[in-house]
């Protein structure tokens, strides 16, 4: 169960660079490719001929060809020519509202009517000279929402991420949740402590030193359907924390595009964004390596929690105060996923009657 | 769903030589080996003892015994004896009707009693020293049906085959599909154009010039249950095509032997017959690797097709002009599985009546 | 389905070495471990908190702690702590009564309260000094009364294991099952024999001439739920063969426990105790790789006779006298699964009446 009137990160530039790209999204084949002009579009990864993937085509002259009999798809889902054939009456395929923005392909896989691509969260530092960027996909069989419970836990990263961003300091200092319309935000201060190594990498980074007692904190934000974003960063001790002057602090932006592929698998786009030294790409490359690695330690743990939540569904899982990040975030996801299953209010007439 | 009274390529000698062969056909288990003599026979491929796949045991003396403890099959699936054991009582297993023939074995995975070796269509090119054979094996994850959709309409060899056998005006050139008795052909001819790599290899072959224009054709023959050959060639431009002189022309039979495995999957083999240097061995063995690395190209294309018709059973497919060599090809099918279906017509006795 | 009230042997100590291990175990997914005092523990490989699996966590102080968000388990399947939590109203996990004896560990994966460690089976060659042991574990995709079947009836060494153990004479020699308890013996005893070249090394591992006739023993011996020990060994022909002076042969204990991973699949712990030579590391060594290439010859085996028996259902297996000893040994372990199933006896209260 997913949200499906909702934005998703279908895929990266690259990834339709010069040829199609199929991908399931929530469930439905999609074929992702640049067609006139370079816009991106999708449609389903359907030939109506003979049923063979689009996406094992080609793109020619922004119009995709099925690389089987060569039938010519448009943008919109209808046929638009095929050799020695009149295409009229072909069936039209589905196609998908997808918008290029911010460095990512976004797909709404829900009903078309209601796609607005000014819903889409303004992304900053994806536009801004100030910010660089560098990120990765992986794919992971397990649910979206582990995914969610994960970022918006960061106390994992103790145990999971022991040797790089994890620190028993995280144990000890007690999130604090809340929530506001459709956006949840988990929030960790954490004061006068050392900083794991991550962080001692990215102190001397911004030129400053990496052996004196910081402050650190970590707000994660969740919005919908499955995006977290994550403000880290650690300060100088004593200089104001999360609000210190930038001289005395290194900080980013953890960057998490959840996307569900089916029911228990997903596409997870993840990365770091920064505002120092957003040119030196060579520091882009090391800390997409870096948080690559790291990011890989949890693909293990989710894939197995899947497997053993499938193999004991009666068991419910306990719902801790660290956890109240995740647990809101299920809500939210909850409340739209009937709102897109509730039947449309009907009008109502109402006939005047005596005894009734 | 497939005729099981049929003939069918089971295996090729070299895979039963000096050792038996476990291989399902159509959803059979069936091993298949050298009996006294030499000749082949096929039983099916489980012990009646313990069940252990008989395959996995060896031939001696012309008897297949079981790898396990020792039983000793016959080829009419009556256990021969067994160390230390009366075997009369033993359960008999099924054999299957296997014939030796054209390079190939052929079994009849039906009703015994229906086998006619006789039915087995004559295949010229085997048999003729005038002709050469090479070809291979390739197991498929795709109905036998859409391999047979896929050589009955060459108008694919466009796009899955652009580099070597296919050519634009392959699509420009509308095929005629004609129907006699169980035999669908489809054939299309090309006239006055440039031969594509393959056949520009061909001619060389034939010590023709390779850089004239010339005609070329296309005659695919199905019959049941799998069959599919094709007569493929090119001569030089206005030499009479098909029709021409020999001398002007070099042309091949592509030979397509498709045998069910499960519903889903199938054995397929592939090959080229050719009337020209019939002892030439290396050209064998290049045109068998050059037909084999463009049949691979139609794998997954195959294989992704059947994925996405069982992800959407209820679409329905569209039946072109350039389909109906296979849409014939499955009537014909249909027909043969529902007269196996079909319950055995009964006498019936009229007893005279009054009122009734 | 197999009995759940019985000590099977879940791993070896090396397994657990500084590590928690997670096996499944008759369908039960655990996690055994060293606990306090380096004494062995097993709980659901399931974390009360979100469902990680425990066995991806560490041993810290001879606690448990999940690797996901530090939830430290203790050996009861009660929470200890948890950073930051009360735990008191936790979810208990199961624990499984585990013991560690005679170089393995061993787990009752059913009701604790019958769990009664002086049931093990008592193994002397595993206590005395005057022997030796090598092992190794093979996992495997069978039934585990298949093994049993296999390991019951060694007439199979003549075809499966030509090249080492197997030999014309065991086809020839009856074997005798008796059946005594829940004890199931099958006997086999070859006279005035060649040796075949495991036992002619043997006997050179012995000072004891390889090349004259001797005479062979194989007593095959089933102890629920599920363990074969078999007593092998070679005498100078006319020395009293089984009885013989130990200056006249050369014998060893196969040692094969059978643990139920899944209705279809099993852990197969095999290994070789002799009395000869106890302190000859490399012997064992050298036994154990020898042993371990002879046993790995009945899985191929062993896993397409569990898919043909899956796909035959309804076909009977036949017993035939050689077969007598896995016959009887599932009779038993019949027995044992069928008591378990019974409703446990109600106390019956009469009520004196008149009419009734």
């Amino acid at each position: 169960m997913f949200p499906t009137n909702a934005w998703y990160v279908a895929c990266t530039p690259d990834e339709i660079d010069g040829k199609p790209l199929g991908r399931m999204i929530c469930g439905e084949r999609i074929v992702f490719y640049r067609g006139e002009g370079g816009r991106v579009a999708a449609v389903e990864d359907f030939c109506p001929h003979r049923g063979a993937p689009l996406s094992l085509g080609y793109v020619e002259n922004g119009q995709l060809v099925c690389g089987y009999h060569g039938l010519v798809m448009g943008c919109d889902g209808q046929t638009v020519s095929m050799p020695g054939q009149r295409v009229r009456g072909f069936p039209c395929n589905r196609s998908f509202p997808v918008v290029e923005r911010y460095g990512f392909i976004w797909v709404w896989p829900g009903d078309p009517a209601q796609a607005n691509p000014s819903t889409i969260h303004h992304l900053e530092w994806a536009e801004s000279s100030e910010w660089a960027y560098g990120g990765g996909l992986y794919h992971i069989n397990c649910d979206y929402r582990l995914m969610i419970d994960n970022l918006m836990d960061l106390t994992h990263e103790t145990y999971v991420h022991a040797s790089s961003i994890g620190q028993k300091e995280i144990d000890e200092a007690a999130p604090r949740t809340t929530v506001e319309d459709d956006c949840v935000v988990t929030a960790r201060h954490m004061e006068n402590i050392m900083a794991p190594p991550f962080w001692r990498m990215a102190l001397r980074g911004n030129n400053l030193a990496d052996d004196v007692p910081v402050d650190r904190w970590q707000i994660c934000r969740f919005t919908p359907p499955s995006h977290v974003l994550i403000e880290v960063g650690v300060a100088h001790a004593g200089k104001g924390g999360y609000h210190a002057d930038p001289q005395y602090k290194a900080s980013s932006i953890v960057v998490d595009f959840i996307t569900p592929e089916t029911e228990t698998s997903i596409w997870y786009f993840w990365g770091m964004a920064r505002n120092f030294k957003p040119d030196d790409t060579a520091l882009t490359d090391s800390i997409r390596e870096g948080q690559g690695k790291i990011f890989a330690e949890d693909l293990d743990m989710l894939e197995r929690q899947q497997q053993n939540l499938l193999a004991y569904p009666e068991r419910n899982l306990l719902k801790l105060n660290i956890d109240a990040g995740g647990v809101q975030s299920r809500r939210i996801i909850d409340r739209l996923i009937a709102a897109e299953c509730a039947p449309a209010a009907e009008p109502v007439t109402l006939i005047g009657g005596g005894a009734a």
